[in-house]
């Protein structure tokens, strides 16, 4: 165990110290025009994988946070790669999730930072500062995990996912339908075909709300560990469940499958082919 | 000519009556959720229109803003229809634009307010009240076309377009690639695939993205004249170009090309075939 106050002050310092960073280039024109050039080469690829200042500057700023607070932790980012990886904490971490959307001047990006004790997912925290909303997942002092959305001057707000028991009553999101290679996309095309909404286009929120009881399902593929690990104490604590599509753990990323319950997650898992 | 001042007033009020039916309602869990169970039978149709109860009340409120201070002005709106539809000065309103993002608790749908003076755009406003968003497009005192950003205590910010000149660097968006007919979408799809980003997902909220720089083209077909009416003056006033895919006047709806500027605008064109 980490005690409550002293994880819920390392998290919040190292939002805090990445909204700085995040912020003042959101929207900010042509420092993002000019990242966005430098990644046509990736999208030449197909690998679209604008990497901003912003990014960068926000991972050296979460880490410091981490590393003083907990200097035998283990760190593992997108942009600067692992810090002390064999420690039993690990704390992983996105400092922009969904760069697409923040270039794109959207809403929907988020930071995540996510902590792993022994490889399972201990608490986790996705941090939208243009819309002041920090959604966070832990286990409290007494034992019970929870999830919480905290914003501005609001009292916190416990999240609990939708009971949602049938597909054709669900709402399932997806960032694109084009994340799936030619297999995986026939089987999600079943999946949608199925659920009464469809939608497209937000990378980490699509599972804030999830913890939020707004929707029911995420299916995504090819997520890395980084990309996943804060959102699944976040939807586990409000009810949810957070698998790969076939059942198995979600920890270090792959093909994704998140689900508001129990019952609608064995739904969608029998429509994917498992 | 409207005075200035009457003008946002109107704007303002109307916005602000709009946002306290629709923000108590977002994300408020079961009421929505029956809303969505009303929609089912569109749903079943392949026209998934959730009606919900913010819709309405948001735009009674709008009506009997406008109604107040222009007695002589028609009124169409989504909800309730054509009011003295033979007025020079018509109010276009659609007082939830994104209903599916509303019910799925994505900040990305919009009160759209928008003023023709006989059939022309005029001015209008896109009002985001979770982010706390409001843009503007209108005519000032001196005649000046102008669009701005008003976000709570921040000051104004003068919008303008991307200056964006190739397809191979353009952001494109579109609701959703479902939402067109197997011809249109033929025409999309050459589009797509001479963009360098197309993103999905965003109803009227990604119009807003391309008057403040952000994204180069809106792709979509379908919509109404209250879909739009607002987003022209928006769009057109910070530098852009809203027309038909062929070209044509978008005031009425239908199919819709919004650019960030006019080269961008023929290049887009061109790709979809006129």
């Amino acid at each position: 165990m980490i005690e409550e106050s002293l994880l819920l002050e390392a998290m919040n310092k190292a939002a805090d110290a990445a909204a700085k960073e995040t912020l003042s280039r959101f929207r900010s024109g042509t420092a993002i025009t000019n990242k966005l050039a430098s990644s046509i080469e990736n999208a030449a690829q197909g690998a679209f994988d604008p990497v901003t200042e912003a990014d960068q500057e926000a991972e050296t700023a979460i880490r410091a946070v981490i590393m003083s607070l907990f200097p035998d932790h283990g760190i593992l980012g997108e942009e600067a790669g692992h810090h002390q990886s064999d420690a039993p904490w690990q704390w992983i971490i996105d400092p922009i999730d969904g760069t697409r959307a923040f270039i794109s001047g959207l809403p929907v990006w988020g930071t995540l930072i996510g902590l792993y004790c022994k490889g399972a997912p201990y608490a986790g925290m996705l941090d939208q500062p243009f819309t002041g909303e920090r959604f966070l997942g832990y286990p409290r002092a007494d034992g019970q995990k929870i999830s919480q959305l905290h914003r501005e001057s609001c009292q916190p707000r416990t999240l609990q996912t939708r009971q949602t028991d049938t597909l054709s009553d669900a709402i399932l999101m997806t960032t694109s339908p084009r994340i799936f290679n030619a297999k995986d996309k026939a089987r999600y095309d079943r999946l949608e075909a199925h659920v009464k909404l469809p939608r497209y286009g937000c990378d980490c929120y699509a599972y804030a709300m999830v913890a939020a009881g707004q929707v029911d399902l995420v299916v995504e593929s090819g997520l890395n560990s980084y990309d996943i690990a804060a959102l699944i104490p976040l939807i586990e604590n409000a009810g949810g469940i957070v698998t790969s599509w076939s059942g198995g753990d979600a920890s270090q990323g792959g093909d994704i499958l998140a689900a508001a319950n129990p019952t609608i997650h064995a739904a969608a898992m029998a429509v994917l082919g498992y």
